[in-house]
């Protein structure tokens, strides 16, 4: 039964797997390869003497290393960090601390208007109403006896970048820049399921979701062949029960939209023919635009990625440095995704290293050989409907400087010559 | 830039979202919708009243709610449950708790065969040497400097099912049964790349790894082709570091392979030309074949699936119930998976409804209206390449009894009148 050397089985699908290795040797011969020989090899040509007595006994949960601390930073708003923790609005994902495509469910980025509520599964319940033939109430058991779905998708606030509209405080990092942003696993009912069951009437075309914490955040939600093919009541995140955070016992999971339009801590859905125009919708999350106007349900989450190593705060050395980050569209997948190491003049393409998989955050990498001169490093998604991330520059010119959210202009990281990588506007 | 309700942006490709809703109402409209409408509505037509109060405060971790109690179940071995943290050496996935295709990070199924060491990151070192041209020691730093990929794959322990090998106690659930299959997202720099930096001779075409437990589990693994092209030495799990558990600092990770080839807390990789025949691949991990002879290196995992919900232990009404359950294939992608609901005799086509990925674990449901009368039910996965999970009875007859590893048999659910579901053979 076993596959014999030599006598392969095909190989499968994967990704990642066209790495550049060839490419890798011959850039980093003078540096990585080098120091990896040279560095261990001072400290002795033998690993570590294996413990001889056996570790601890198995579990009923797997706990971090004690040698990992990795946390979120909770927040206050743009500019209001290191605040007291019941004056903090979101929390932020230490996205220059993880790797991979996937966030930790416990440091998915965290965003309220009034705490967070421990709800009771047992009390809990969604009522279904307003222009329908049978309103329905449901429990959290009514809903998970249901057909289900599974989607790895992203879950971004829409004030993520909120930090470098107007200027770029060059002392922070990816986590303060773009933390905003996490992927998860989220399971539940398909809302167009509901919707059969509680028979829309055919003349609504919009659909108010309100949650059940203090501030009851409710929001109008265009009722569109994607959003009806694609949202779902979830109540499963990473394979297990939401946590209270991310909307315990149940939330609308909206691909590619607004975090705030994923109501957490779900109660209501009404069905109507118009927007209720709530003051989550009118005093909050509108747009200033240029001319003095407002801007209204700007719901997607626009074309956008970020280098989280090498990033904010970190410093690197002259030599090999590969470059990691991660991109995502609220329109669908990650076509591709460019990197320049010199302010943007020239570009090359990253690999892509991980699934990729529609509205989740996709993993890109690049070999780069520093020369020790200072630089920029800026990269540039492209999703697979052509949007492209915009620059600034561009992005500051259709959107000037009043608002506040949708923010997703290409990052810029500046290296000096004694390779401190800092924020920096473009 | 409002997508505008009935001016629809195309449809992207995503997972599950042509359920049979259709089907679904006409299959439950006398059972599930019936009890949706009327059960929570004899409670009241209105969901709780939120609290008025604001919540928790935001955090630096989203930790699970009060009301989840969920955890795994350390046992010693088939048939040696509720023994002696002390003595336990496996530690099983509560399939029968969890929802999609991932694995929480701290669910994750273990197996250790001396415990689980915490070792220094900064301390531990990997030797790669043997036939090799530059023999390399690398630091947990050296490969995070290095290009990764990341992939979400299943790792089985290859004594998953073997409680049901012999005898089948009905009271077993499938945490018992197929508690030790997980799947997680696993980052690390690969093989192959590796293999390049150290130069491997081309004449090598076995890999000795081996761990940096008190136990020294080291495995023989031939050079395949595919091995080549997949295997990675994982530092991160589900975007953070490796938990203890699962390896910390750092793990061989070998998609669609024994899980004990997946060798955690890795020490060493030697390259030479033939198996080493270590302790853990002739004492162990071995087949006694019906003829007495034992069969080695039976490294690939089988075609699998089980469901979990209705399972062991579990009770069920007539009327609608949605049968639900997870298929995984060390061969690649899950191809399809059928559910019979009248002890094999009929199968009917189940949807799959998460991501595909190759060599994870697939989400699959199926729609049934149960009667109400006795009956067993089986689900049979079938992969890529063509391979069908086989039945219990051609199964045994290809493997005998004396065997203990790679079972992958279809699993059998009995329901009595009562809706009792137990363990059962076939």
């Amino acid at each position: 039964m076993m596959d014999q050397p030599g006598n392969p089985i095909d190989t499968v699908e994967s990704p990642g797997l066209h790495l550049s290795r060839r490419r890798f040797i011959v850039t980093s011969s003078t540096s990585l390869a080098g120091a990896v020989v040279a560095g261990p090899a001072a400290a002795g040509s033998l690993a570590e003497v294996p413990p001889r007595e056996p570790g601890a006994d198995l579990s009923a949960h797997s706990e971090r290393s004690k040698f990992v601390k990795i946390g979120r930073i909770p927040e206050a708003g743009p500019g209001k960090r290191n605040v007291d923790p019941s004056d903090a609005i979101n929390s932020k994902t230490p996205l220059d601390r993880l790797v991979g495509g996937l966030t930790p469910t416990d440091l998915h980025y965290e965003r309220s208007h009034a705490g967070v509520p421990e709800l009771d599964p047992a009390k809990h319940r969604l009522l279904i109403h307003g222009m329908v033939q049978k309103p329905l109430v449901l429990s959290v058991n009514d809903l998970k006896a249901m057909p289900s779905i599974s989607r790895i998708v992203f879950i971004e606030c829409t004030g993520n970048g909120w930090e470098n509209w107007k200027t770029a405080d060059e002392n922070l990092t990816v986590q303060n820049t773009h933390g905003l942003v996490s992927t998860n696993e989220w399971t539940g009912v398909p809302l167009k399921f509901l919707v059969g069951l509680v028979a829309r009437d055919r003349a609504s075309n919009w659909m108010l979701a309100e949650g059940g914490d203090a501030a009851g955040v409710d929001r109008s939600i265009p009722l569109t062949d994607e959003i009806l093919n694609e949202a779902f009541i979830a109540y499963g995140q990473n394979g297990e029960p939401l946590r209270p955070a991310h909307g315990f016992p149940m939330r609308l999971v909206m691909p590619g939209f607004e975090g705030n339009l994923n109501i957490k801590w779900l109660r209501r859905l009404k069905f109507g023919d118009q927007p209720w125009m709530t003051r989550w919708e009118t005093a909050r999350y509108t747009q200033l635009l240029a001319n003095g106007k407002a801007e209204q349900f700007q719901l997607r989450m626009g074309t956008n990625s970020v280098i989280t190593s090498p990033s904010g705060m970190m410093e690197i050395r002259p030599g090999y440095n590969c470059i990691t980050g991660l991109a995502w569209s609220g329109y669908g997948k990650i076509a591709n995704v460019e990197i320049s190491t010199d302010g943007a003049r020239s570009w090359k393409p990253a690999e892509l290293n991980n699934s990729v998989l529609p509205k989740a955050q996709t993993r890109f990498q690049m070999d780069w050989v520093w020369d020790g001169k200072p630089t920029k490093i800026v990269s540039r998604a492209t999703d697979e409907k052509g949007n492209v991330q915009p620059d600034r520059k561009s992005f500051i010119a259709q959107e000037g400087t009043n608002a506040l959210f949708h923010y997703h202009a290409q990052q810029t990281w500046s290296i000096d010559a004694a390779g401190r990588v800092r924020n920096a506007l473009a």
